[in-house]
């Protein structure tokens, strides 16, 4: 098919995929003329993926590249893949130099030891973990670091079914973009369902009147 | 103390400090001279929550001005406050008239009704698990909405911990700010113990050599 009817099918304007094009993040078309070029389903569908990356999950372009490299040329081992599509779609917050920083590490790596967990204290989550206790210390939300446990019990369940999600995949390429696709749409998710939880919580114990 | 003090103390820098006045997201200083304001601890304090919600939660200067407006004249019910923090910092993923959206619409009625949670259907965070469900479908990952219940329930348990978190505050004014803390901290926090239980879940399952 030729732009205006890859368009027509993806939803993206003209415009948008010759971007797309540009940066490297969709595969050029089959050219059939020193001007035109004609594309195929797989495109669609790399379309719909890029802007499941960009909409839903608020990916910058560079972002967007790095994971699709990586779906694309993937590592036979799983947790590999895993690994670096989480790095590209973790937005860590920006490093500090907070006296209070060393307490927030002590803090996270008791946490993980704790749980049993085992990851390193140098993984960017951890380290945006830290970010996060201490950004809360600076305001005088010292006692975030009480929820933690509750919050990783919930995760260690939410994880087990990401990685249920995963096996459950019929082929190699599936599992790749199943990655993908679980981490940045269970983000969302997973955001969206906290909320409606918090709603359900709170006129649990405050009933309307 | 003068604006170079506060920038100083904030960590914030002097331009950014006169724009967030400008935006009305910075109280202004006491005035002691035409060209001069006097600034306090408060001053301090605020600056390191916009700068908590600007970099740790993504939240555009509007967002910002949206939660701290809340925040300032806050409703006596926590559950408005709440549910005005969480509309203000929800990213909702731009609505589409995708024909499979009637499915999607169900199937995430049917799950809050499963669930027994006591949330409107029209919550723009249903809204929201909706364009998830839309755009997953679009991919080919219909399969998504398997997981959503596993999801929840570990999303249960979060939200009950976010209401002890609340009812824990102090006071009137530190219960209002914990529900801006423990909504764009907290989802922070989940997203980093999300990607480490999945690291530890994946090295349980895929052991490396």
């Amino acid at each position: 098919m030729r732009i205006a009817e890859l368009s027509r099918r993806s939803g993206v304007a003209v415009a948008t995929i010759k971007y797309y094009l540009r940066e490297g993040v969709l595969p050029p078309g089959e050219r059939t003329s020193p001007n035109q070029a004609s594309y195929d389903d797989t495109h669609v569908h790399r379309l719909r993926l890029v802007r499941a990356l960009v909409d839903v999950g608020g990916l910058p372009i560079a972002a967007v590249r790095d994971v699709l490299e990586t779906v694309d040329a993937p590592d036979p081992a799983v947790g590999k893949t895993l690994g670096t599509v989480q790095l590209a779609v973790f937005r860590s917050p920006p490093p500090t130099d907070d006296p209070a920083r060393a307490a927030a590490e002590e803090a996270v790596a008791t946490l993980i030891d704790t749980l049993g967990w085992n990851c390193p204290p140098d993984h960017p989550a951890a380290q945006a973990l830290v970010g996060v206790l201490v950004t809360a210390g600076s305001l005088g939300h010292e006692r975030l670091v009480e929820v933690l446990p509750r919050y990783a019990a919930a995760c260690a369940a939410v994880a087990e079914s990401d990685l249920d999600y995963l096996d459950g995949a019929a082929s190699l390429d599936e599992r790749l973009e199943s990655v993908v696709v679980g981490i940045v749409l269970g983000d969302s998710a997973l955001a969206a369902l906290r909320r409606l939880a918090q709603v359900n919580e709170a006129l649990k114990r405050y009933p309307e009147p």
